[in-house]
Formats: C-alpha cells, sequence, structure tokens
C-alpha cells in the first residue's frame, strides 16, 4: 500500500454555479466600493467587509474561517458573499455578507449568490444557515429577501446595534 | 507650544480592581488549563478561549479587539475575564469569557470580575454589556450568575450551537 490515496489537503475551492471562488488582492478595494456603492451600510460595516477580504488574504480559508463568492461583470465586482463558520457551534454557518451593486439589482444574482452559497455550505455538511440583519426600516429589503429565501425569524433583540437598532436573526435548515 | 501635552497613544491599562490587566505569554497556557478544569466547556470552546489570548498577544488590544482581567493566586490563574467591542456596534461591549476555577468558586471571585469588567467598559463610555450563554441544564449556573448581576435575558435562539443547544443572549444597561 502506497499513501497516494491519501489527499493532504481538502480540494481547493475554483468556481461554484459560474462564481469565483478565488480571493484576489484587488477584491480587498472591490469589495469596500460595492458595499459602499449600495448606499445601506455604515462606515463601520463597510471597514468590517474589507476586513474579511483581507484577513481572507493574510490568513487563508481554514485559519481565517470565510468563504467568498465572486460574481464578476464587465465593468468589475457586480456582488458577492462572505460565509463561514460561526464559532463555537456544531455544522451552522453564518452569512456574513450578501451585496449586489445597485445596477445589478432585479436580475436575480442576490437570489443565484445565496443559492450558491447554500450548496458549498451543504456540500461541507452544514445544517443550518445563519442571516443577521438590522431592524430598521431601511433594511426591509434584505429582511424580504431573506424570507424569500426560505428564512425564518429566530430572534428580534432592539438595541442591538445602538438604541433604535436592533437585530433581526435569521436561519434556515440546508 | 510644544506638543509635549498631547498623548501619543491612550494610557495602558494595568491593573483594576486588584486585577491584573497585562497579558502575558504564559497566560495562553494558563486559560487554556483554567476553562478545562471549570468541567463546562467543550474542547472547541477551550481552542476559542486560549485563541483568543493568543490573538491578543499577536495583535495586541487595539487590533483583536480583546481586554483581559486576570485574577492571580498563590498557585496560578484562579479567574480571568475577556471582554471588547461588538463589532458593527455602538458603544455595545460582549463579556466572551468569565471562568474561575473550581476550587476558588463560592468567594465571590466571578462576581468581582465581572464588576471591575463592567466598569472598564463604563469607563470607556459604553452602554450595554452583552453576554451569552448556552440553554442547556449545565449552564443553569452561569444564566442564575448573569441575571443575579442585573444581565436581562433579550433572546433564546434555540438550536443556536447544534440540535438541542441554544443560546440565550443577556445584555445590561451600563
Amino acid at each position: 500500500m502506497t499513501s497516494s490515496l491519501r489527499m493532504s489537503s481538502p480540494p481547493r475551492l475554483e468556481a461554484v454555479s459560474g462564481f469565483r471562488a478565488e480571493v484576489r488582492r484587488e477584491d480587498a478595494d472591490a469589495v469596500e466600493h460595492l458595499v459602499r456603492a449600495t448606499g445601506v451600510f455604515s462606515e463601520a460595516e463597510i471597514g468590517i467587509a474589507r476586513e474579511l477580504v483581507e484577513e481572507y488574504l493574510a490568513e487563508g480559508e481554514t485559519e481565517s474561517g470565510y468563504t467568498f463568492l465572486f460574481a464578476d461583470g464587465a465593468e468589475g465586482l457586480e456582488g458577492y458573499t462572505c460565509f463561514g463558520p460561526i464559532p463555537g457551534t456544531v455544522a451552522r454557518y453564518e452569512l456574513y455578507w450578501i451585496a449586489v451593486h445597485p445596477d445589478r439589482h432585479r436580475r436575480g444574482l442576490a437570489r443565484r449568490l445565496q443559492a450558491a452559497s447554500e450548496d458549498v455550505a451543504r456540500a461541507r455538511f452544514v445544517q443550518r444557515m445563519i442571516a443577521e440583519t438590522s431592524t430598521k426600516p431601511n433594511y426591509a429589503p434584505a429582511r424580504r429577501f431573506y424570507e424569500a429565501q426560505g428564512y425564518k425569524l429566530l430572534a428580534e433583540i432592539p438595541d442591538w446595534h445602538e438604541d433604535g437598532d436592533g437585530k433581526a436573526v435569521y436561519g434556515k435548515r440546508l
């Protein structure tokens, strides 16, 4: 017996449903630009979105705990998701980010990115995907989007982000 | 005018209410040992507790986002807390860890560590401290402890950590 059949590391994700899984140096700028262009997120949130890309680039997928799917278009990044295991849980992933450029809305891109992210998680035996968002009125489209994709509201915590800005926690069995 | 009155960085926390705030290399082992000795936490959780100390040692307080308070005793570490800002929130801290060696229980050490952590947060204008724990029966002492310290149950999410192991979210206005 040789050990040639043993894999030294899991196969690297390159592309899923036509989305790019490889993370490139320029994605930090592209993600910051895209997330800002949505007009929904605060500067602190935009900073966090960028930081996750930078953590991935510095530490890799396993150490950072993030997986990305990117939708590339003729004029640059059109949308992306970032998801990964929730520390301290078993077979639970969180969809940390999903964003689509405002010019690319209403073409089903967010829905396809979401579905592809769930496919990746399902293939890793993840049982439940969590998505958290704000209870504020301007996040109503995000809440409707999750509900339309089969997510159930698990909890609402008033004043979570700051006074007057609660957290809505959604979950979906995969 | 000289610039001698301008501080180049915030004053470093050295000790609070008799607890040590300085983090030392050997604290990674000491925290792992202490958290395991409690008999409450899973191996995954023990790994996370250690990791937070290592992140602090590698990145410092601001970058890691963690502040520690250690209770040193004649025979080593008797208890500690780890807390810091919740990303994406304003003036919200989470008490990530509080653990006391089983031999040191019932002497009010956990209560004093908790109070000192809240004092540090209050001095930083934090408005709300969050503490999350499990809904499982063996975490009942932790839930009673938070309630006795003035924490209110904000949400319970069934099956959060895994099926049958929910999350209880507590919060306290500072």
